[in-house]
């Protein structure tokens, strides 16, 4: 049964997930809330993989006071002793009467387990409040747990004609200061930064969060079929690194291996990097949200591949005209019927840019 | 003095005035409310040229009630004989103690005149209550009063990767059926629709407005400098279009004429269609608003002259990739200090599309 608050304690309870927004990863951002008698007893927040769970943290905070209560978290509760021990348990042992789940833990070998195991307990479980803003806020790790894979976000920056640089190559800068700071946060909330090497060679890119305070840097993630990335290469620096490559031989890795840099060998039939493959080996490394920082080649070919999941576009408002160059290198089309096709789910001002964010239309993409 | 309710009452006034958006021209749409002891005892907006002006309609239906009162008019009343009356003149007589305007009349040679006659006659006068609105409402009208030349407009449909039609020509439909629908009330609001030779010849448009009842049709107007447009085209069905041609053979123009079509010769240095003398042209023919419909030759060559003053833009959401074709040809730049500026004014969403409105920056465009 659903009460008039629900939606409320449960908005709350994602409110304080995302304050895990930048640090939880590989793990989802969970909030908690307890409430007993219309008060809220009890916050938390999962805050980084190895540390207590977001129901922990509230159930600590309420103490005696989350007997009776009710408990609002943004994922079902683990059921399964992982780093910490399962939080359902946490929950019966406290005494709570009523727990509101906004949605299913998304590994299908997992689902549901939490629920059961708090409903033969006693306890009233609800699930599914606030569900699709608890899906949003966790994408990654749901993709990942779904379908092995990051979700993988294409950055891009644009005048209003979709010009990312002028014939020469010059693009510094096409958007505003503000756009650019607001890229930095996604950066700050992805667990990789993948480029290619086209943009390594071009602008030397580090790809590291500045002007966030930030306790990780995402791993950078080259792609690189023929291993030109120069040792010196800024985006190598300090390692935390991986340049995925169609080169097999790995007497050449060693030089960056060295370095603390990885590489991995992905080679498809065209002596290209295969990336479906690349997609599921970031997926197999627990990556979360990917976000791509790359240039046309790249960006088309991730696009063209089904590997992409959603654009961030901003877009600046200039014209550079059909002399300058254009954002994906896409297969030609001979029909319009053949259009990438996305749906629009937010557009802000960012400064005097414009910030759209959009996903893809859903296809089955081969594992 | 300005008084708290003056914005509510000019707002309602710019309301009125908007209800002659699609018929007022050449003349700009006119609201006005007469207000007495807080309560509106009149209200009026200008239809058509030639017929009576806001205030006339408000003063008739404020009757003896107008004696004492304010009235709200979104320009400054007209102080000369046209069509009409002047305006001032009738407020004075209906014995109006205070008079706001929204803004003064455009024309530089008139404007403050109808205040001054109001004020001389011991009426209250403010201006510049919600004056913003009230030039945006008539940017067209007020170009021509102030630059000579119309506002003009460039309309484009597109992918989210500023493409307008796939290699092959493909381009229906980009947009939604919401953006065509959407597109056809900027039509109707214009004097004319400008589009260019190739338009004619590739797609053959009408370029009239469809869906919305109207009373009048815009004025097409046909930018072909070696005169090609085929007699038989859909733009020229019922005569009300102007070809501007760099053609001077005036023996060339007859069959046109012959169909109720107009034809001028503005020939520039290199054989074209001297495009700041046609906008000249077109502001002397009484043009407020301009829609521009056309390729991306003419959209470039317009904006590079420096002649467009918006840019109405749909933003589909796909991607056609770089091998498709693009917005505006515009001459190649060497640095982005090159680049057409705009600023975004309004984002809105059209059914699955964006619609984007923006101003150029404004530049000093020789007459």
């Amino acid at each position: 049964m659903f009460y008039p608050f629900d939606e409320t304690h449960m908005a709350r309870a994602l409110a304080l997930a995302e304050r895990g927004l930048n640090t939880t990863m590989p793990n989802p951002r969970v909030g908690c809330v307890i409430v007993r008698d219309e008060q809220i007893v009890g916050e938390g927040w999962h805050i980084r993989a190895g540390e207590p769970h977001a129901e922990v943290h509230a159930l600590h905070a309420a103490g005696p006071l989350a007997h009776g209560a009710t408990a609002y978290v943004t994922l079902e509760p683990c059921s399964h002793f992982g780093r910490t021990p399962p939080c359902s348990d946490a929950l019966i042992q406290a005494g709570l009467k009523r727990v509101v789940v906004a949605m299913q833990d998304p590994n299908p070998l997992v689902a549901g387990r939490g629920l059961c195991r708090l409903r033969e307990a006693g306890i009233e479980v609800v699930c599914g409040v606030l569900e699709a803003r608890a899906r949003s806020l966790n994408e990654g790790f749901i993709s990942r747990m779904e379908r092995g894979r990051p979700w993988l976000r294409i950055k891009s920056a644009a005048s209003l004609d979709g010009r990312t640089a002028l014939a020469n190559g010059q693009s510094q800068w096409i958007t505003s200061d503000a756009a650019r700071a607001d890229a930095q946060h996604w950066r700050a909330r992805s667990c990789a930064i993948l480029t290619g090497i086209g943009t390594v060679l071009a602008d030397n890119p580090r790809l590291t969060v500045r002007g966030i305070a930030c306790e990780r840097q995402p791993l950078r993630v080259i792609v690189d079929s023929q291993l030109r990335t120069p040792l010196d290469a800024a985006v190598l620096d300090a390692g935390h690194a991986l340049i995925a490559t169609a080169v097999t031989d790995a007497a050449r890795f060693e030089p960056y291996r060295k370095l603390g840099v990885d590489v991995v060998s992905l080679p498809d039939a065209e002596g290209l990097v295969d990336l479906p493959r690349l997609m599921q080996e970031l997926g197999q490394r627990g990556l979360n949200e990917v976000l791509t920082e790359a240039g046309p080649l790249l960006n088309g070919a991730l696009i063209a591949a089904g590997c992409a999941d959603a654009l961030l576009l901003y877009l600046a408002p200039s014209l550079l005209g059909n002399g300058a160059r254009g954002m994906f290198a896409l297969p030609e089309m001979d029909s319009l019927q053949q259009r990438q096709q996305l749906h629009i789910q937010e557009i802000s001002p960012v400064g005097s840019d414009l910030r759209i964010l959009a996903q893809f239309w859903r296809r089955q993409v081969a594992a």
